[in-house]
C-alpha cells in the first residue's frame, strides 16, 4: 500500500514483554527509532533491579529505590506505551500478544516481538515448599522475607521471656537454600543483622547467637566463580558465623523446619522457622508456548534454544532475551538481559533502515560479583579474580552505575553509608499484615492459608 | 521491705502501653530514672510518625523513614524492655497488663502504668465502609492507599485504551472524606500527583483531568484553624483543582462510589473507585476497660475524662496520655501526646525521689499546621496565623526536628527536595499483592474478601 500525505505509513509495531533488564533496555535502545511504536507489557508496574533485592529483604534499601515505576522511567520516550497486564498468550501465526489484568483482556498486534519475561523461582517440582520458604524474585518476596526475618527475632524475644528455650532455638535458626550469589548475599546479610544491627536491641535473647545455615546440594559455594573465589567466600562466611553445608539436598520444607538428604543418602532435620529459597530458577512459561508453536527446543529450566541472533527458530520477527534463553551456556545474569535487549533493538532498527544484519549475538562477560558482608566481596572479571575490599569497591561502583535515576543513586549511597559505616538498617518496618501472616504461619502450621503471595508466582512455577 | 546489699531493692516497674508519641516520649523521659524498670508494650514493632503518613500514602517517603523500629530507637536505654503484643486486658485491682501476640499471652505487673494506646479511625458506626475507604492511621493503611491511588491510574489507562469512558471517569475520581489536616493533605497530594507527577506518564488518559473531591459534613475546611486559614486553604485547594464540598454527609460507601446526603437532606451518588477516609477518630477500646473498672467517664469518641494530672480517677498510679484523654478540649495532636508522656514520666520520677508533685497538666499549644501543596501551608501559632510559603517553611522545619534519627532527617530532606523541586515520587512501588487486592475489589465488588487489612483495625473499631 502506498502512503499518501494525509495517511502516512503506519509505524512498525514492536511489542516488548517484560519490564526487567531485557525489556527496559530494549525499549530504551529504540528511543531514537523513528516510525516505531512500542508497547511494553508487564505483569508488574515497576522495573525491578533484582541484584539488590536482598538489600530490601534485609532492611537496607526501600522498595522504591530498586523498583521505580516503569512508566516513569520511560515517560519521556514518546514512542513507548507501557501497559499493565500479564501476558497469557502469544500467537505466532497471527502475530498477537494477549495480556490480562484481572478480567481486563487486551490483544496487541506486533510486527516485531521481544520476549523478555524472565524467570521465576523453581522449587524443582516441590511448589508446596514456597509458602514456608519464600523465594527471592519479586518485591513481594523481599517484603515477605523482611517481615519474617525481623519478625522471628520479635517472637524469639517473647519465647525467651516465657522460658521456652526450644522455641527460641527454632526461631533463631535461619536456613538459606542455595549457595549462588543471592544465597551467599542473604546469608551474609542475615549474619550482619544478627551480629551488628540487632546486637543491642533485645533484652531476653542474644541476637549474635543466631544460627545461619547456608545449604546447597552442589559441592561448592558460588560455583560459577571458580574454586578460588568460592573458597574465599566460604572462609569469609564461616568467619561471620555462617555454617556452610554442601552436598546437602533439601527434600522437605514445612512450617517449623526442613528435611535434608546428605551426600551419603542419610536424612536429617533442621528446625528453623525462617527459611529462604534461593536455589533454582525456571524460565517464564511463555517459553513453552513459543516452543510449542515454533518447534524450538526447551532445556530443563524451561529456557528456549534460540538462534545465534536471539530469534526464535523460523521466526526472525521474534526475539527472546535474558533469563529465557539457552545459548552457549551464557549465565542468567542482568548483563545477559541488558545486552540481549540492546541487540534485539539494534536488529530491529537495522532491518527498518535497510542496513545489513549484525553478526551473531555474543555475550560480553563484564564479570560477576557477589557481596559477602560490608567491605567484603568477590568479583570475577575476565581472567582477573578479586576478593575482599577491592572487590567490594568494584561492586559498589558497578551497582551505583546501573541503579536508575539520579535521586535513587544519591539516596542509595546515603543508605549504604549508614548501613555499612554504622549499624542501623533504615527499612525494617513490618506491616501488621506481615506480622500476622508470619505469626500465624509459624504457630498454626499447615492449617493456615497465607494471605500474602509467597514465593513463586502462579505463572512462574516449575513447569514440572 | 528493707533492702540488703546482696538483694537490692527491686526496681519500680513502669508499664507503658503504646509506641506512639505518648509512649515513646514517656519512655525517653525516664531514661535517667534509676531504680526504674520500664516495659513498653505495643501492637506494632515500630514508632509511627503519623503526621507524615500521607507522604507514604502518596509515594514521597518510604515507610522506614516514618516508622523506625521502636526497639532500635530505645536500644541504648537499658532500663527499657520493648515487647511486641497487643494489650487485651488491664486489671487495675491486680495492677497487671496482659498482652497477646497470636497465641502467645504474657502478663506484666506494674507499679505505675502509662496508657498511650492512641486512637483508630472511626467510621461512626459504619465499619463496613472501611474496606472500600481505607483510613489513615497505620502503615498498613498508607501502603494500601498508595497501591490504590497509583493503581486506579493504571486501570484507567487500560479502560481508556479499551474505549470505556464511563470506567475511566470512575477510576479517575478520588473522594477524600474529612476536611481536617489529614484530608486536606491527602487531597492536596493527590492533586499534585495527578497534575505534576503523573502528567507525562500515560498515553491514553490525561492524569491532569482527574477529579479530586474533598467532602466534609461540617461547614468548614480545617475548622480547628479558624475561618481565615480555613478560607485560605479552601482557596488554594480550589486553585489546585480540588472540589471542596461542605455540609455533605457520607451515608454509604461501596466498591464503586459513595452516597452523600447534602445539608438540605437530598441524597446523591458520587462514582469513585478510590476513596480515602480521614474523617473521624475513636480512642483505643482500652479506654472503655479503664472506665468500667475505675468509674471514669468516657466521651462520645471513647476518650477518658482524666484528672488534671492525667491520672485515672481514683488511680494515681495510672496515667492516660495523648489521643485517649478528654481534658479541657485539648486537641488530639502529636504535641498533646508528647507533652502528656513527658508529664507522666516526670510525675513518676518526682514520686520516686520524694519531691512534691507538679502542678496540673497544661497543654502548651505550639501551634497547628497543615501542608496543602509544595511551598504552601497554613499554620496557626498562638495568636499568629501564617499561610503560603512562610507557613510551609515553618512546617518543614518543625517536621524535620521531630523525625527520629539523623539519617532519617537527611534522607527525608533529600526525598523532599526531589519531590518538591522536581516532579518525581520515589516510593510508588506496588506489590503484586496490592495490585490484585485492588483490582479484585474494584471488579468483583462485594463478592471479594480483601486479603489485606484495610482501614480500621479490629481492636479500634468505633465502639458503637
Amino acid at each position: 500500500m502506498s502512503s499518501t500525505t494525509t495517511n502516512p505509513r503506519s509505524p512498525h509495531r514492536v511489542v516488548i514483554i517484560g519490564s526487567g533488564f531485557g525489556g527496559l533496555f530494549a525499549a530504551r535502545a529504540l528511543r531514537k527509532a523513528r516510525d516505531v511504536k512500542i508497547t511494553l507489557v508487564s505483569a508488574t508496574t515497576h522495573h525491578l533491579f533484582q541484584p539488590l533485592l536482598y538489600q530490601v529483604a534485609t532492611g537496607i534499601l526501600s522498595e522504591g529505590l530498586i523498583a521505580p515505576a516503569t512508566r516513569e522511567v520511560l515517560a519521556r520516550q514518546e514512542n513507548v506505551e507501557v501497559v499493565f497486564g500479564k501476558v497469557t498468550d502469544i500467537d505466532l501465526a497471527r502475530r498477537t500478544v494477549t495480556a490480562k489484568a484481572l478480567d481486563e483482556t487486551q490483544t496487541y498486534d506486533y510486527d516485531s516481538l521481544i520476549v523478555a519475561a524472565g524467570a521465576g523461582q523453581s522449587y524443582f517440582g516441590n511448589d508446596e515448599f514456597a509458602r514456608h520458604a519464600p523465594g527471592m524474585k519479586s518485591i513481594d518476596d523481599a517484603l515477605e522475607l523482611r517481615g519474617r526475618i525481623f519478625g522471628v527475632f520479635e517472637l524469639a524475644e517473647l519465647a525467651a521471656a516465657a522460658g521456652r528455650a526450644d522455641d527460641v532455638r527454632k526461631l533463631m535458626t535461619f536456613v538459606v537454600v542455595g549457595a549462588g550469589p543471592t544465597g551467599v548475599e542473604m546469608a551474609g546479610q542475615i549474619s550482619e543483622l544478627s551480629r551488628r544491627t540487632l546486637r543491642r536491641d533485645f533484652r531476653n535473647i542474644d541476637p549474635t547467637s543466631a544460627r545461619i545455615i547456608l545449604l546447597d546440594a552442589a559441592p561448592a559455594v558460588l560455583s560459577a566463580f571458580g574454586d578460588r573465589l568460592g573458597n574465599k567466600a566460604t572462609e569469609r562466611l564461616k568467619k561471620m558465623g555462617v555454617e556452610v553445608e554442601l552436598g546437602a539436598k533439601v527434600v522437605g520444607v514445612d512450617a517449623t523446619g526442613i528435611e535434608v538428604e546428605d551426600a551419603g543418602g542419610a536424612h536429617r532435620r533442621i528446625d528453623a522457622i525462617c527459611k529462604v529459597w534461593a536455589a533454582g530458577v525456571s524460565a517464564s512459561p511463555l517459553g513453552k508456548q513459543l516452543a510449542e508453536q515454533s518447534g524450538a527446543q526447551l532445556d530443563r529450566a524451561g529456557r528456549i534454544k534460540v538462534e545465534d541472533d536471539l530469534t526464535l527458530p523460523g521466526h526472525p520477527e521474534v526475539f527472546v532475551v535474558g533469563d529465557m534463553i539457552s545459548l552457549k551456556d551464557y549465565p542468567g545474569v542482568a548483563q545477559l538481559a541488558i545486552q540481549g535487549g540492546r541487540y534485539a533493538a539494534r536488529a530491529i532498527r537495522r532491518r527498518l533502515s535497510g542496513e545489513k544484519p549484525q553478526g551473531p549475538f555474543e555475550y560480553f562477560d563484564k564479570g560477576s560479583m557477589a557481596t559477602i558482608s560490608r567491605f567484603s566481596a568477590v568479583a570475577s572479571i575476565g581472567k582477573l579474580r578479586f576478593s575482599g575490599f577491592v572487590a567490594w569497591v568494584l561492586w559498589l561502583g558497578v551497582h551505583l552505575v546501573y541503579i536508575i535515576g539520579f535521586k535513587s543513586r544519591v539516596t542509595t549511597l546515603l543508605h549504604w553509608a549508614v548501613a555499612f559505616l554504622g549499624r542501623a538498617r533504615g527499612e525494617r518496618t513490618s506491616t501488621e499484615q506481615q506480622i500476622f501472616a508470619r505469626l500465624a504461619l509459624e504457630r498454626l502450621g499447615d492449617d493456615f492459608t497465607p494471605s500474602v503471595n509467597m514465593g513463586v508466582r502462579e505463572d512462574q512455577r516449575d513447569p514440572a
